[in-house]
């Protein structure tokens, strides 16, 4: 059965590569992917899935880092231009992009539940002629909206391993849920997601990206290590501004406010238990020379090793905003962009994964081990499933890159989808057999 | 003479109205003056008057804050759309938009300087209906830069005076020098025409501004006190990226050097012969939330109430800028964008203006003091003329103003435009007399 | 009556320059000054004058910078030791060692105060041979006491004031009441004699200092300005230690709320209002290398030209602090060690005196403007006899130095101080005639 | 032979202990171990070995934090006042407190080294009558200094396995070479000794600690992980005093810069390669509240994983303590006062340690793995024998503490010195067998 997934993967790849294609011409960064979740919630209806989307898989209150109603409403516009299908659209209005497949095997069984991120980067696509979409004419036709990270044959995948699960429905001996999730960039649609429930019936989780790490076609790691907790902040100071010369007194300066806060974050101390971070990626505060500067913004991140680690560096991070904003007698509204928990593979579906990989035969290196050292919101399905006893891994699938993650000239070999496909498809099966 | 004078100025009123208007409709911001500059070119020379412009009044080298060679292009075309002489405009390619008459009187005897100031403000003006310009249909075209601060009327009153003065070219016993600046929001212009020596021969300088801290028509101050001497400065940081989360160690973090920079500025030590001021008014850092940022500006001024206190600023705010950066091993580049030297009306100068405005009976009340505290760059003519032997002495004359100074919705009450003219035309008549 | 006066204070020359050797023999620090108050008192009541001390005269609330009680303990024994009347010593045990003297002159009139300070510096004073104080044997026998700023002298000058006015009793309209204050070193005795209310019925009040801007004999300055208020305050910051090491998050780190709150402090905006100051003197934390700090102090002190500038200075000062403490999560006290209010002379008193000052013939220079740009706290008594109507005033009367004020090596001309006893006696003699 | 072993220690059990007794009774703190090293020289020249001693086998610009000349001179009074062999006294003049003693065995073979620490610490030793060394009549006579850390304990130890190896001499297979350090407190003293190359020969080299993570008798622990690399810097800053508020520009604030360096110290970027640490520890600046703050002094220290991360630390902070000073134009001198490397115990060795402790049968658990995560200038030993080749291993002994290192309390179980006498020497015998 195993060869045959080779074969069932090898017959979609045209598919699936088209499909990738498509997504990557209509990239939709985080939260307005509404063209791509209606095409998948459509897809997986129409190969049988029973499909929950919107309000029913994404919890408003907990959704971060959300564009305002307008500029959603542009998208949802934008999208219907571009062929989205309006009864799917209509569902998932507000920026609730998520969508569910559930496909319940002939026998009973536990529930596999596989994860992928739809979501492009906010960046400007490359345009010169060499860059492989720009002469295949599938580079990203919404401007400032690019597929830099993979995302896009993320996606194209899920939809190949759901049409040959769902051709496998009556050998499977228990229940696939296909999760596919908005606004992994900046970590910030899992959450929504996780809260929900959607993952909490699950009792065995698969996640994986393309590249990163694994770098080659044929490359595979399932023993991925330091996942980093990581939580995202935007800090806004209102001050009063003053005429410089004329009353400097009168000024309630906003930026000092927000240079001592930066100063000060980095100066958190270290953690005796694990690696930590810190770093404010953005200041802008001001506006004009000889004007007391009365608005600031800093736009900061914290990340540790583990949730708890992290938890220390945003509760530090946080006291510190408010001490500098009264510092400097200054208001400061502090708001949650985004966050990821910490995580760790669970080494007994590590082995399950990688021996159904060494079956497959198309995976020339598994990688002994693979520390991730940076931050993925997958990790808050994997933190619910093994709250509630199930087992989660994460696995990176490797392919060569024309560029690093999240550069403007990004692309990928798309060889890489197949494999996928097989080996998704395969550890479900390997997962849902009696 | 003198009723004779007031009654001049009052036979220019429409022109001089007229003139205003045409100014503010087609505002020009600093260095990009071709249209205005020309007329009062093409006027001057009609009137008699040796006409220099361009290159040979203003100092290349020393020109601060200067757009780019594009943007000075791109308003040289927009200028003769909106009917510049391009023959005055080829003059003042570059941005060199300052324009200097000569008028030699019949009889020897010694130079008097007026000076005016040409340039708008970037500002985006009122459009509502109550705001006169629109309701009177001389609302700024040119959109982005506005009138805000009333050099339209400078320049208005500048023309007119001259014409008054040649007319009495007969009577004048010495030479009449009227300088027209570019340039004066953040003080960037007069440092270029100063140091090209226009003001080297000038025996009496006077400059003036309307509205300002004399608020009502009738209302005259020549005992200006506290020009604060100012340097405008740009630091830009230019560090290294790199992942914040994967490789903190490997960035070079320009808005870290920044942000204590800006503290470290705020905290230079205050001088005891005179106020100082330092203002951060703006800093703009990073590009992403996860990146260690690379680029960072911010944007400075320094302030002194003698030329060698600001020195003593602006030394100290160099310094601090440097060690910021090597602090965070990031390169810094450090622009001068602007400046005004300190200033001191010369009393004896002060108190024949006085006694001419007396004598003129249009002025209901002269102020007996009036303490300026802010920047004004008609202070370094006012230095040059002073070192060179000779007086100088800065006016406020009153008018109501619809909002204050650099305001959207700012105007002035146009009765002051021919009361201008008859103090400076008598001001001038008085001083070159035998 | 004029020429008389200096002839009296000649005859007490001698005396006058015994006692001021014999006080700089026993310098006696702030708060500690029990020997000299002793004298002082003693000397008053025998020559009549109704003399207040202790808590009749000091508020025990009001006082600032206090040493402790067993180190005052300590210097009532050194001082009895070394001679003090046991029944006045008596009264000023607890650092109160403030004395008044009245007189009720033979006919009725207005209340003149004149006001002395006593104490000496914390000092190790010069021990070479060509200091004259150790050539003529008369250089501090209290180790760590010094008077380094001729308060020795203003104490001595009080006692001979005391007895030329005594003497002239029958013809003074009015009351005289001479003020001795403890601790001026460090502006921390004024207030608490002031607040007790002992000015609140001076009609004329002066005050001065020999030597500071009048530094040869024959020099007076009666025009001074710039008188700076001023906050002396300590903050310390208590925060917990941890292993630098081993737990470094455990920590709450003392020394950086100290270094954050330094370097904020001097960023204080300037004041438009008039010349402020910050200084932050000492700061001393931390106990080991590699153990978070737990301990730090900071000694600072705020200044203002005027009394409401210092206010400004001192709250921002104050918000500053606790706001670093808390961005350690550190806590915080902060203290009150002294201060002094801004003042202005009364011009009209300084011109009576100045006119006395010609009289009197000694004066070969009256300084037409002396600005002191420092801080005394005589102010607090000026304020509050201003406050209650009355004129007062401060003088500089002039010595040559034998080192500035504060040094190790000061002495000064004695020759100042029958001048300063004739000019004061003269003063006092003036406003109580009829 | 090993039962022997484990019996010859016990025999030495009463000479051992009274040596660790007589050592704490005269403890000697970093770079004065006159007594105790001339004591260590004498007894290994009566056993045989031969001694090397001061300039033989410590570098003296190597040497780090040493006391002045003034004090190590009065410790060499101290030294010889309490009995200490002056011949040996004068070979370790000017601090150089380091001996080494040489046995070669009957037969050749491989070198193996062990390394003793033998100083103090700075500490007021408690003066209770609980305190056993009190009770025991073996207290610091020394004052201010105390053995606090139990190097008493090892220097004894060394000199009972230095007896132990010589009676066993004609058994021996190689040479034995017994090293005595000074100053490992505040790591400053093993450096001067490895960069003299003592320990470049050695093909074993063993180092040892009582007490720390193995609390009670019978533990041992031999797979130290987490040997922390440090760099111990003083930073002494010098600027220009002047008045606060009358010439505050005129000053130089030390002050300042050292805030704005320990500020900026701790915000040195977190290394992606594993665990760093800063730590300011002290600052002490200023010497009055109205001066400008001219001088200035902060105590800090780095650490990393690894000596290439430790490495970064330093230079990053010394580039940073560089500009700080810079930015406040003051001057700075950084001075190193200690550092240690980082290290890894060689595991082919830690297996045979092992070994040879379960043969002995005195040792209830052997740890399976050991977290130091501190740092200890053994290391520099450590790492100059694997740079040439060799093994090093560090071990950890078990005893109960009265209280923990460096506590003022501290006292040890000695039932652990023969304990260590006898693994000691059992590992020199196991390692230079045929």
């Amino acid at each position: 059965m195993v060869a045959n997934l080779v074969e069932k993967a090898e017959q979609l790849r045209e598919k699936t590569i088209a499909r990738r294609q498509d997504f990557h011409k209509h990239a939709e960064v985080a939260w307005t992917e509404f063209r791509t979740a209606a095409i998948v919630a459509e897809t997986l209806a129409a190969l049988g899935y029973e499909v929950l989307a919107g309000a029913e898989v994404v919890d408003e209150q907990a959704m971060m880092g959300v564009p305002s109603a307008a500029e959603l409403d542009r998208h949802v516009e934008r999208a219907l231009a571009q062929g989205a299908n309006p009864k799917w659209v209509e569902k998932l209005r507000g920026g609730k992009t998520g969508v569910v497949g559930i496909l319940k095997g002939a026998k009973p069984g536990p529930t596999i539940g596989i994860r992928f991120d739809m979501d492009a980067n906010d960046a400007l696509e490359a345009e010169d002629a060499n860059h492989r979409p720009v002469k295949e004419h599938f580079a990203s036709v919404n401007r400032g909206a690019m597929h830099a990270c993979g995302h896009d044959g993320h996606t194209a995948i899920g939809l190949a391993v759901a049409e040959v699960l769902a051709s496998l429905r009556d050998e499977l001996s228990g229940t696939v849920k296909l999760i596919f999730q908005p606004a992994e960039e900046g970590v910030r649609g899992a959450r929504a997601m996780a809260v929900k429930g959607v993952a909490d019936d699950i009792d065995f989780l698969l996640g994986m990206h393309i590249g990163f790490n694994t770098k080659k076609i044929g490359q595979l790691a399932c023993r991925i290590e330091g996942f980093l907790a990581t939580t995202k902040l935007d800090a806004v100071f209102t001050g009063v501004a003053a005429h410089a010369g004329a009353a400097p007194e009168a000024g309630r300066n906003a930026l000092l406010a927000a240079a001592t806060a930066a100063l000060n974050l980095h100066a958190i101390a270290r953690h005796s238990q694990g690696p930590s971070r810190i770093n404010v990626g953005q200041l802008e505060a001001g506006t004009g020379r000889n004007v007391v500067p009365a608005n600031a913004v800093i736009k900061l991140e914290t990340r540790g090793t583990t949730s708890a680690i992290n938890e220390y560096m945003c509760s530090e991070a946080t006291r510190i905003i408010k001490a500098a904003a009264d510092m400097y007698d200054v208001q400061v509204v502090i708001r949650e962009m985004g966050g990821a928990a910490g995580a760790e593979n669970d080494l007994c579906l590590v082995e399950r994964i990688e021996r159904v990989a060494e079956k497959l035969g198309i995976f020339e290196e598994i990688m002994p081990s693979c520390y991730f050292g940076a931050s993925e919101d997958c990790t808050y399905f994997m933190e619910r499933v093994q709250q509630h006893g199930g087992k989660a891994a994460y696995l990176m699938i490797g392919t060569e890159l024309a560029a690093g993650h999240h550069d403007f000239r990004f692309d990928f070999d798309e060889a890489v989808l197949p494999q996928a496909v097989a080996l998704l498809s395969a550890a479900a099966v390997e997962l849902l057999q009696q």
